[in-house]
């Protein structure tokens, strides 16, 4: 799946750091990621060659304006000699980007850049970092749309909730191309995986796990409501005031839906007093939870503490007193990491020129790589790593057969 | 110059011509055009390798975070350390493609994509074809704007007249970034640059020369302006209508402007008229020319027919009466063809991080193109081929150069 690695910049006289400006090469001594990142990490190649005047006029004029008029008379053409449905856009506001908050467009592309290659060394996709500098949400909807007709899909990333809930639906609304907020769907989807395979471990159907879940951002909305759509027994949001229930009369539109359909048992209270005797933690806060608070859940507890990069209990807290443990963190095993669903989630629906990405394709890509797992499932073995070469194509299987299924694919 | 070309599409499940929607493989026996557009152009790579965890955490999370933090602090650095300073959009409306008209931004994107690997192949410059559904001005400009953290230029093509004047102007008036309209630009640096070799073997001044352009569009307008400022004697513009002059009611404001600085000797009347005695001709019309409008030329005129695929005149008619003659056609010599100027003006632009293309830099660059030539310079050779090695490097050294010169330069 790993596709050569070249680096057409190495050479090149604009990158040659002695002409630089002031201030980066004092970086670059002072950590290792600034020298990998001079001169960005992406670049575009010709998949056709442009070798004489004949292959010139074939690949531009006059030969690509028969190209041109057979797209104008027959527009799903556009799928089957352009590169729009291998495309995807990564677009950002640059108002929520990683830990870091709202720091800009510009100061996100690195971020987005890294997105972009991660799609295409785990996905094979082909993604563009398109980092606004706008943040108003009518104007990155009508950007987007106005985008539209050169991508496969968008891949909306690292942008503030609320307004990120709204721009999702309003833009898929509008394209007949996939509107993913991987901040949500992925973080979801590698969540229930891993869930999927805990509960398999202990002999549990999901329907008898209660869960709670710290954090009703992005991620943490977009996990109760996969959650409850798999199936489990009942889930619980809490945000920086507690837990999120109908009762509560603070709670903005987006809460007050989360709240309908979670928290079944009507708890209120704070994040740690909903954990005693809940099977499931589930961390997508940044905060901390006391060890006194994990000691209280079930026997056999699942503690999924994904913050980064300090988790919102230390994983040998949790060993403690959980029979499975998962992080956001690479240096832990059970790495809960986007990169394991969005690759193929994209490659799926790309492959079947789907419409959009629906809830059957997320549940599907959950069951596929939670499946991969397999027979060597163990307490610290419940999701693969993101270097499994079979994770990208069990995804992208599942994702294409269930768009096929689900009357969204166009091929 | 030539990068290797990989096709990461070749083997790919969904490019299998066997699974493809109707209409598309009797397309690819009708031309081979059709064939070697199968999954379009181009691909993104990375430049970084991401073999392991450890790779992982550098060009993604946690790593990425302090180039990001670093950039939100000296917002420059995003030159440092993103493709921003190497990468250009490829943007169009799709109302002005090559001779086939308003067809659309889908139906423009091959055309967007060639432009996109000809940047790549003769420049080493990236670019992503970025086509519009959206016509109106002011929705383009606010969109381009909102695009511009994430690209070092941009390059306007294929929008119509008289709007992508509008756009171009206002854009580079927000802009930090070149703002360039090949359509205009690029035709006028290649055609000064032939113009200035085709009167070296004359051993006339541009000074003395007076020329006729036929077509009053984007190309016209800016070939107009570029002679004007390289010092030709007179230079008259004809639309459908006849030669513009001052005298003329049905000017727009374009024309208008066109008038103020062209035309001094006030001829009117039609084209041809103006042609007796004319020492140049530079059709970018489209219509034609009658063989005795060109005998009526002075003795040793130059005849730049660049209408494609048919010329204004014959180039076998042409010689009968003209000292040079130059298509916009690859099968004969001299051919006029953008590819010499726009990747070494946005290469060398995008080397020294100009914030503009000013006019001193295109006049370098068609000095610097019609150089290459040197003494090999002949009537059948007043312009390089697009395949000569030395162009590029010429053409982006010479507007680098150019640039620091006129001050718009950031390193």
């Amino acid at each position: 799946m790993a596709a050569e690695i070249v680096n057409p910049r190495s050479d090149s006289e604009n990158r040659d750091a002695s002409e630089q400006g002031g201030g980066a090469e004092p970086l670059e001594s002072f950590d290792p990621a600034f020298a990998l990142h001079r001169g960005g990490k992406m670049a575009v190649q010709a998949t056709v060659p442009i070798r004489d005047k004949d292959d010139l006029s074939l690949a531009y004029t006059p030969g690509v304006a028969k190209v041109c008029s057979a797209i104008a008379e027959q527009p799903e053409l556009v799928h089957d000699y352009t590169w729009k449905s291998s495309v995807v856009a990564v677009v950002t506001d640059g108002t929520a980007v990683l830990g870091l908050g709202d720091i800009g467009p510009e100061a996100s592309l690195p971020v987005m850049e890294g997105k972009a290659i991660l799609f295409k060394q785990f996905g094979g996709v082909d993604a563009v970092p398109l980092a606004l500098n706008c943040t108003d949400v009518d104007e990155i909807i009508e950007t987007v749309v106005r985008l539209a007709p050169s991508f496969g899909g968008v891949n909306l990333e690292d942008i503030s909730a609320p307004r990120c809930f709204e721009i999702e639906r309003r833009l898929q609304e509008r394209l007949d191309i996939p509107v993913f907020h991987d901040d949500q769907h992925g973080t979801a989807v590698v969540t229930l995986a891993a869930l999927r395979n805990a509960a398999r471990l202990s002999g549990r159907p999901l329907g008898e796990l209660r869960a709670v879940i710290s954090g009703a951002g992005a991620a943490g909305v977009a996990i109760a409501k996969m959650l409850v759509e798999a199936g489990i027994g009942d889930v619980a949001v809490a945000d920086r005031k507690g837990v999120v229930s109908r009762d509560r009369e603070d709670l903005t539109p987006i809460k007050a839906e989360l709240a309908s359909f979670t928290n079944k048992a009507g708890i209120s209270g704070t994040l740690e007093s909903a954990l005693a005797g809940a099977d499931v933690f589930i961390g997508v806060s940044g905060g901390t939870v006391s060890e006194p608070a994990v000691a209280s859940m079930a026997q056999g507890a699942f503690v999924f503490a994904m913050a980064n990069p300090t988790p919102e209990v230390h994983p040998e807290v949790a060993h403690k007193y959980a029979a499975v443990v998962a992080t956001g963190r690479s240096d832990y095993p059970n790495q809960i990491n986007n990169v394991l669903a969005f690759p193929g989630i994209f490659a799926g629906a790309l492959q079947v020129r789907a419409s959009r990405i629906t809830e059957g394709m997320k549940l599907a890509a959950a069951e596929a790589l939670a499946s991969v797992v397999g027979d060597d499932l163990a307490a610290d073995y419940v999701i693969p790593s993101p270097f499994d070469e079979r994770v990208a194509p069990a995804v992208t299987a599942a994702v294409a057969a269930a768009a096929r299924a689900e009357g969204v694919a166009r091929r």
